[in-house]
């Protein structure tokens, strides 16, 4: 079972591939996509997904986990971020790529077993699950994989939910 | 000139045309995209995507206008609404068709002279200003016109901003 993670953003976008084998996790890819703060918004949404639409096509994972947002106060942060959201998520369904959205407290649950742990906690965590030398740089690519972790295990409850109806 | 207003929502897309010659404004065309509640958020982008390229290669506008938004506290609604802007706003660079912005306060402005006129207000105007018999319904066809005349201002001036550069 193989996920795609996403870290969704206007200027970066992190991903991050995780392969599930029985109980055994591990990271197959991570990176971020860039575009250039010179750009128009929608030309920045244009990039985002022509390169996620490129990595869907030539890996072809089995589902996307994208993070769910929560904003306090920094709506003009928001408003891009949702953008590209609503982008990817466009994708997911022309793509038929099932797609799950843990919350930022589960993706802290998934990886640390904690719901509040630091940041640092998680990327910690993210290099010992999935056998790394070193965390992964940069931040939202280490963020992608542990969303993808987060993912795979929300996935997995989903699907049981729905066996259980 | 054709501009093709969109008031942008996960529900219900407003669209509606106007056409400009010399100094005279026509509304050609105005409705809603209604989305399936029962449909995932993705599938009803998906949906929006669809329908708006299949205008945007129809009638070729030659430019779409968009309402900016501002959200008070209401971040459920804002979350859809941003993310079906994100998907209208890739169609836009994809088909390399120009936007315009316009904030409500512009809308207002362009349409009654007033920038905190009231939304009858503004759909009583958008009936005189297009000559139409009555009011258009449902109203978020009569914001998407309303948007669409404000867009047409809004564009003219910034060619006149960007050739005294």
């Amino acid at each position: 079972m193989l996920c795609l993670g996403i870290d969704p953003g206007i200027g970066r976008v992190g991903f991050g591939y995780v392969n599930e084998e029985g109980s055994a996790l591990s990271g197959l890819a991570f990176g971020c996509i860039d575009t250039d703060p010179d750009l128009s918004v929608q030309d920045r949404l244009n990039m985002i997904y022509d390169e996620i639409k490129n990595h869907i096509n030539t890996i072809r994972p089995d589902v996307l986990a994208m993070e769910r947002l929560f904003f306090g106060q920094n709506l003009t942060t928001a408003e891009n971020v949702w953008q590209a959201r609503g982008v990817i998520l466009l994708l997911a369904a022309q793509e038929r790529l099932p797609i799950v959205e843990p919350a930022p407290s589960q993706v802290k649950m998934a990886v640390c077993g904690y719901g509040k742990a630091s940041k640092s906690q998680v990327q910690e965590m993210v290099k010992c699950i999935l056998s790394l030398e070193s965390v992964p740089k940069p931040d939202d690519a280490a963020d992608a994989l542990a969303i993808a972790i987060a993912g795979l295990s929300l996935w997995r409850i989903e699907r049981l939910r729905e066996m259980s109806k």
